[in-house]
């Protein structure tokens, strides 16, 4: 009989985390660096000592957790997700990643598996950068993407810095938080999107992750009395405006079968009921895994943009302030994902990732790849978030024999 | 030889006035109870009583100056604007109307004329309505529109109410702010839109007032992650409220030769650039002079918000929250303004107002009718409002014949 986890008590860890930070409503309130993760921080570290782990705490706070192999100096396969959450989020985005980790770790002890490779359980610092951006923070400084003193400079609403707020909550680490080699790197996580349940499946073996182009937009016209100007001398910022978000809907139509396109910040002055908008400043994000889909949708979006200060008679600034290609994952990962997924009994399918995680770091400095579990409704980043437990635990099995089949030794 | 201002007099006053709460830009800030909006009452009642005028000060802060007539029981003719100004607004508007009735009191001082009807020169409180709403607060009570209670417990945005900053400043006055009978009331102000100088003209005899609706449009959508959520899944707030501000720009073209319309405020929530908008506030304003015009477009657009929502899959709310009907002016006062433009030689022509202003209230109570000066470029509410002093002049020499003619006596 294959090895599996302890869905009860996977399950109980889960209910008993996710009391830290609880909003009415039924999701959690964890954003990085808050006191409630700093309580979350201090239930990871007790529960990884309890499992036999080795933590250790780095600068950027990332938390790590080593189980050692019979090859003490083997590449150790690294896996996990984060803990911090967006303001009044759900309570399986990231947490499943970590706690699934955790619960891998305590099969193996239970079956008195030891594997080749040393495993490390991690759980990164800001992967949500809703309150310092950007996002990703902990895995960046990790993989060399940002500088540790860049980090340690951002600020939240409040003007607190990353550095004293790490500082407060007591997690600025000893460690160095630069990356060792690794063998490989693997993250579970909830989809955020509706495919699996779309198609019966309960994994989703995650090829990469999509590129994408964030845009800001302005739009310059003249503030003016709304009665007696006519429409004929108007220049309205905020009927351009609309004009590209009109666009940027139809450009997704027939952009490409995976473009997705979302305006989804609008700032209006005066913003006035009776003023003519003055100025307009919107953003628009385009992704698609296919990198040529979003470079047409970037194109064909500053012509129309320039079309519509045009017809309007506006100035415009349009700047793009993030270009990311799509990112695949590695062929040898993803089939160790399937096989463990073939070895579970899991109804599983490929599919790529629109949104970003921390996976996309790790892929730049080690074999990587992501197991999705589904998202009812496709719903993420709210309180409503829910998966099926069965899903989870059946996503953790398959993460299980991926480690598994990674670190090589008895439990193979 | 017909009587004239004294065009240097008024530019002297009309300069110096707007030195009180000049701004860099060559605008004004006094907006109402304000710092600067009481010294340039002070201002106001040293001229007043300068030019032998009868100060009083009524409970709402509105500023009196009677001049009698030969008959002190006559009713009397009331003549004037407001001074206050938007946040950074022009030199212009309201102040000529305020300080055009000072200079025709001043002219009949110098040429020694005694009306039958008593004069009376009025500055109003709160016309702007950009730091107490609702605007034309003062005209308003002294109208019967709002009940003084009501105004006085206006608030602005830092919680302060219309009473407590009026006995700041020292205006709320003895007078209780009721109206008299009155033979008729003229307003002389900027005309805010192009068409005077599209038509050659110095002078508008304003015929009334558009009617308008104020609406208030939500749409509620679903949050959702702009990355992994596929396009066909999205109830996208934002995209329904561009297709509302498309609509209120077509049905302008095809409503009515005068209809106006405005989306002039939107509130995006959570407003993030990869969030897809769950929630947009925004709002509509149409206004014509032909209320049936208002009627359709009204009727028109609640059919494209319902129908915006249906094909988006959003709940909305609709809300009318101001609907005003088009305010002809007075016949007769309309005559005397177009003879007073023949005795000066004035270009003028006959036009309706596309924004309210403080004789819409008293034509409520009184034959009522206004002369509007042209606007540069249409332009108003900033601060590069401006009207060439010629016009200024011009219109107040009609103002000056019409009150004259109002009033009756030797200056006729």
């Amino acid at each position: 009989m294959t090895v599996a986890i302890d869905a009860d008590r996977f399950r109980r860890r889960f209910d008993e985390f996710n009391q830290i930070g609880a909003t009415e409503r039924g999701g959690v309130n964890r954003p990085a660096l808050s006191d409630a993760n700093e309580r979350a921080r201090d239930q990871l570290v007790e529960w990884f000592e309890e499992a036999g782990l080795t933590v250790r705490i780095d600068e950027m706070g990332n938390l790590f957790g080593r189980r050692d192999g019979a090859d003490p100096d083997a590449d150790p396969v690294l896996f996990g997700s984060h803990v911090d959450s967006q303001y009044n989020g759900g309570q399986y985005d990231g947490v499943i990643g970590v706690l699934g980790a955790l619960e891998v770790i305590e099969t193996l002890e239970d079956a008195d598996i030891r594997t080749d490779r040393p495993l490390e359980v991690v759980s990164w610092s800001n992967e949500e950068g809703v309150r310092f951006q950007p996002d990703m923070l902990g895995s960046g400084v990790y993989t060399d993407v940002f500088d540790l003193e860049y980090a340690y400079e951002r600020t939240d609403d409040d003007d607190l810095s990353f550095r004293e707020e790490l500082e407060r909550i007591g997690y600025r680490g000893e460690t160095p938080c630069e990356h060792d080699d690794l063998h490989s790197y693997y993250e579970m996580h909830v989809e955020q999107g509706p495919y699996l349940l779309e198609n019966d499946c309960s994994v989703g073996v995650v090829e990469g992750v999509y590129g994408f182009s964030w845009m800001n937009v302005a739009f310059d016209g003249k503030a003016d009395h709304a009665g007696p100007t006519p429409m004929h001398l108007r220049n309205d910022a905020l009927v351009a405006t609309s004009d590209v978000i009109q666009a940027v809907r139809r450009l997704t139509a027939v952009g490409g079968p995976d473009l997705v396109g979302t305006v989804g910040s609008v700032e209006v002055s005066p913003n006035s009921i009776n003023v003519i908008p003055e100025r307009v400043e919107c953003t628009v994000d385009f992704r698609s895994y296919d990198n040529a889909v979003v470079d047409e949708a970037v194109a064909q979006i500053e012509r129309e943009i320039a079309a519509a200060a045009e017809r309007e008679g506006l100035e415009y600034e349009l700047e793009e302030i993030m270009r990311v290609d799509a990112d695949p994952f590695d062929d040898d990962c993803l089939e160790r994902i399937e096989d463990a997924a073939q070895t579970v009994g899991a109804e599983y399918m490929r599919m790529t990732s629109g949104a970003g995680h921390d996976a996309n770091y790790l892929n730049t400095i080690c074999p990587t790849a992501m197991i999705f579990v589904p998202s009812e409704d496709g719903i993420s980043h709210t309180e409503d978030e829910f998966t099926e437990w069965d899903d989870v635990v059946t996503g953790t099995n398959v993460l299980l024999h991926t480690v598994l089949a990674s670190a090589g030794g008895d439990g193979r």
